[in-house]
């Protein structure tokens, strides 16, 4: 399998990390706006890197990076950049008659005149819309095969195949005891993505009504994770599971809250209260004269590259799914969930925790789709899918899932 | 008197309507980076406009001013920039020949190793590194001659000269009640400026021990303020007045405490910590490619412009200074104020309240150096001239000032 991965920060950095250690890749081609980031990626390999190559390409430019694809002769192309750019990257895919996967969905607008209570445009809204085009061409979209979405949609769709008969209430729940010395404030993923999940209306789905949205930061509850990262207070926030995961699982309820704590919502509360979190440029003096930025560019860029920190991390992340239900007629309630210790994933691969989390995922997606364990055409979730190869192949990469009974 | 105005925004543009209503003016030339802003200055003010033109200038380019200064024969260059601005200005009058006056003086940079203990470079130590040149000059650069600073050190010097024979200790104390209707978050003065001020290490003084620094926002008070504002918790910032006021007056305390309200604290701290308050530019993506530019201009271009925010604004905003000390062997305490009413400054000079009252005082400095009545070379502060003939003046403009005896 060759495959083209746009973007070479964190999360892209750490899929090459990963990626080198199994067989089933023949080249990977690691493409970057930044071509200095992409060669950092594949030189930090070392010897292993002999099956990748770095290349420059603009992810917003669908034609030059379907040109990437045929000139590589890439079977796929895997999306490692922010969510603004995943429909050139999800066209350029079609165009270039290659399968695609990402681990964040096109991008939602909110509604126009009842933003907390209807949803606007939803988040995928934009890729399913060519779901047929995908299958019509016989190629894969497969769509937020992350870590949350991604193995969160996985264990979603393994709690109803093997663990419920009736499902009440399937809620991701991620939460982590990461700390940063040195920083007063140091978020461990994009900035950029965690602005537009926490600050966009959360949705909520409930069978019969459907999708529909509340005020950001609704509905507060503590969750205790586990693996000794304790309680911690989660809100609702916008997130792809709740669009992919009722598609192709039965379930009354699907929800996404994320374990943000106090510190974290007031920062992103004041960033909203003056405008920072905006994308819309707004004009202010440069170099050479008045140029036009976005705001939520310009937090990013004074917030340091949380790809860089995990040297000064300590502490582990967990994302899983809750699921509330029966069972032969008994109430159930479970949690399925995977942690990573930060201090793990420095010491084996160099990445911190989070990106690491997110990274290993899709290369066992990918090493699934090589294998033909999974396989299929047109734009779909991980949960359409079969679950239990995925959980088996995850936990022969070291990095094992656990399940905790709730009741 | 023929005047250059370097600032078009709000408080320039009230400046041009308090000097539209006096004869002392012969000519005021209004200049902008922005061709229009100045336009627009001296079009709203009608026929009384006569006395007043336009003309475009980079504040920043100290040889343009210079030759604008020339050209049209000015007097007296009066800086309404921001205070990035001041050193370009203040040469470029020092280079023309004319008088200089300013409302805020050059800026500080921390002590290097112990920001919150020592002073670095002083607010006006530049300034006043040049002041033996504008004594050979005869010329008057008069410094922070707006209402913080300038009227407040007017109210020190009266203080030392006709209520004390002995100073304990001078606070000046600013706080309002103002509130905008519409925005969850409008600061009624330039962002710039307060962030500047705010996050900046606060400094105080103390004879024997000269200036030195604390943290932001240490010693927080209650100060009860007059005409109804009531009582507003302040907090020690950095402040031109704490190094003026020593320089003429005897006292043995100076500081002083500004009423932000708990709210508006805790955005600084959040811009601070976010690393957004930062002025040193940072790369981030633009229309044509990467741009660099500071993040503290993207936040004042984030949100509303003050000067525009008087329609929507409501209450009163208070400047002053409370001295305690002894009179006749007796114990005194007094608070001299003044005090502007959003709507009484919108309904008569079109003007919001904080800017107006910024704006008024450097006016009433023109007329008494116009008049003759405050003449003298060198970099002086406003406590280093006679207060009496300032504070009848500026009762004569239809903005009296107020004393409350503390005791």
């Amino acid at each position: 399998m060759r495959v083209l991965l746009v973007g070479a920060g964190g999360v892209g950095t750490a899929v090459t990390r990963i990626a080198a250690r199994r067989d089933f890749l023949t080249h990977m081609v690691v493409a970057d706006y930044d071509l200095a980031r992409a060669e950092a990626a594949v030189d930090a390999l070392g010897e292993s890197g002999a099956r990748f190559s770095a290349r420059q390409v603009d992810a917003s430019d669908r034609e030059a990076v379907r040109r990437l694809l045929v000139d590589q002769r890439c079977d796929v192309l895997l999306n490692a950049t922010d969510p603004r750019f995943v429909m050139p990257l999800f066209r350029a895919a079609l165009d270039a008659g290659a399968h695609y996967l990402d681990m964040a969905m096109s991008l939602s607008a909110p509604h126009p005149s009842r933003p907390y209570e209807e949803c606007g445009v939803k988040l995928g809204d934009e890729q399913f819309a060519l779901a047929r085009r995908w299958e019509q061409s016989g190629r894969l979209a497969l769509v937020g095969m992350g870590v949350e979405p991604g193995l969160s949609d996985v264990f979603a769709r393994y709690a109803a195949d093997e663990l419920f008969d009736d499902i009440e209430e399937i809620g991701i729940r991620d939460g982590a005891n990461l700390t940063v010395e040195g920083y007063d404030f140091a978020p461990s993923f994009s900035i950029w993505t965690t602005i537009e999940e926490c600050l966009n209306p959360p949705v909520v789905y409930e069978k019969g009504r459907g999708w529909f949205t509340t005020a950001p930061f609704s509905e507060p509850e503590v969750f205790d994770f586990p693996e000794g990262i304790g309680p911690v207070e989660c809100v609702n926030v916008e997130h792809e599971e709740v669009l992919l995961i009722p598609r192709w699982v039965q379930a009354r309820r699907v929800t996404f809250k994320y374990g943000l704590g106090d510190d974290f919502i007031a920062k992103l509360k004041t960033l909203h209260e003056l405008g920072l979190d905006a994308t819309a440029k707004v004009t202010v003096p440069g170099d050479g004269g008045p140029v036009r930025v976005s705001p939520r560019d310009v937090v990013a860029a004074c917030l340091p590259d949380p790809a860089g920190l995990g040297d000064r991390m300590t502490g582990k992340t967990c994302a899983g799914t809750w699921v509330k239900g029966t069972r032969d007629g008994a109430a159930r309630e479970v949690y399925l969930y995977h942690v990573v210790d930060n201090e793990w994933s420095m010491r084996e691969y160099g990445s911190q925790a989070v990106v690491w989390q997110t990274a290993v995922n899709p290369v066992v997606a990918l090493e699934l789709l090589a294998t033909g364990a999974w396989s299929g055409a047109g734009v779909l979730g991980p949960e359409a899918l079969p679950p239990r190869p995925f959980l088996d192949l995850l936990t022969d990469y070291g990095s094992p899932w656990g399940l905790r009974d709730e009741a």
